[in-house]
């Protein structure tokens, strides 16, 4: 999603190099820009939460095993990964200077790189997930939602305050 | 999604079913699944607002056509549109006894065939976006964004509070 993550600064940028805008207009724009962004980001990750939790319990036999339900959710899940990520813009992190609360730590911009690698390697998990999910190996789905569950952790445990 | 909508409340339910837990204690659970169902459908709504938000603004000509970028947003959209509509619970509505603000009206509950036949539209309409957006045909795309909006607007009209 590098393709768009820059997006919601990108109309305000151009108005900068036109000329068209006072710096300080520029400025209100782009801090609601900022908060919209995060705004984004917490309700797609909001989004996966409420998918992966069916999925949890049924692989923690919490919850009866429905091989359609537990489909359904993988293929959601699968479906909204990519999405939160473009929402992690510049100026959106702890300590930048926005309005709306966030845990995303500063190493996200320190190390970005990683970041983006832990999201991408979310994106592949749940591919697979969704994919096993359409066969009838029924451990391996649930190996694998631990996998999931487990790239979950590792990028929260590096980018998010506790 | 019909098969998942009620999800949220099935372990209660049978739990109740079972004798293993008080009428009380399982209130209590039910109102925390409503809460959660709320706060899911209003984030997954907001995901489609800020996917929905440059297709717009291309289809008024407010920022220049990208097509890589109208086709990724177009995608995203198309895949999220099944998924709010499992939020809308029983008890989740505006006179319902729970602790979130929400804006769905009670004539969901009174005309639920209605809203879950104006929910399968959008899905249908924005998988139709999602598909010309493949294309080479700008007004197609363009006409299409203003139906899949119509749709939205659509539903608001009727079952959300202004």
């Amino acid at each position: 999603m590098t393709m768009t993550r820059r997006s919601p600064l990108t109309s305000c940028t151009l108005a900068i190099v036109l000329g068209s805008v006072s710096f300080l207009a520029c400025s209100a724009a782009l801090a609601d820009d900022i908060e919209d962004a995060i705004e984004y980001r917490q309700d797609a990750l909001g989004v996966m939460a409420w998918q992966i939790g069916p999925l949890g319990q049924m692989a923690q036999g919490k919850r009866e095993f429905d091989a359609d339900i537990f489909a359904q959710r993988a293929a959601n899940l699968a479906a909204v990964a990519p999405l939160p990520w473009e929402g992690f813009v510049e100026g959106s992190l702890q300590n930048d200077d926005h309005g709306v609360q966030t845990d995303a730590l500063p190493a996200i911009a320190e190390d970005r790189a990683d970041f983006d690698e832990r999201n991408q390697a979310l994106v592949n998990e749940t591919a697979t997930l969704a994919e096993l999910a359409q066969g009838e190996d029924r451990d391996a789905m649930f190996e694998q939602v631990a996998k999931v569950g487990n790239t979950c952790k590792g990028c929260h445990d590096n980018f998010r305050a506790e």
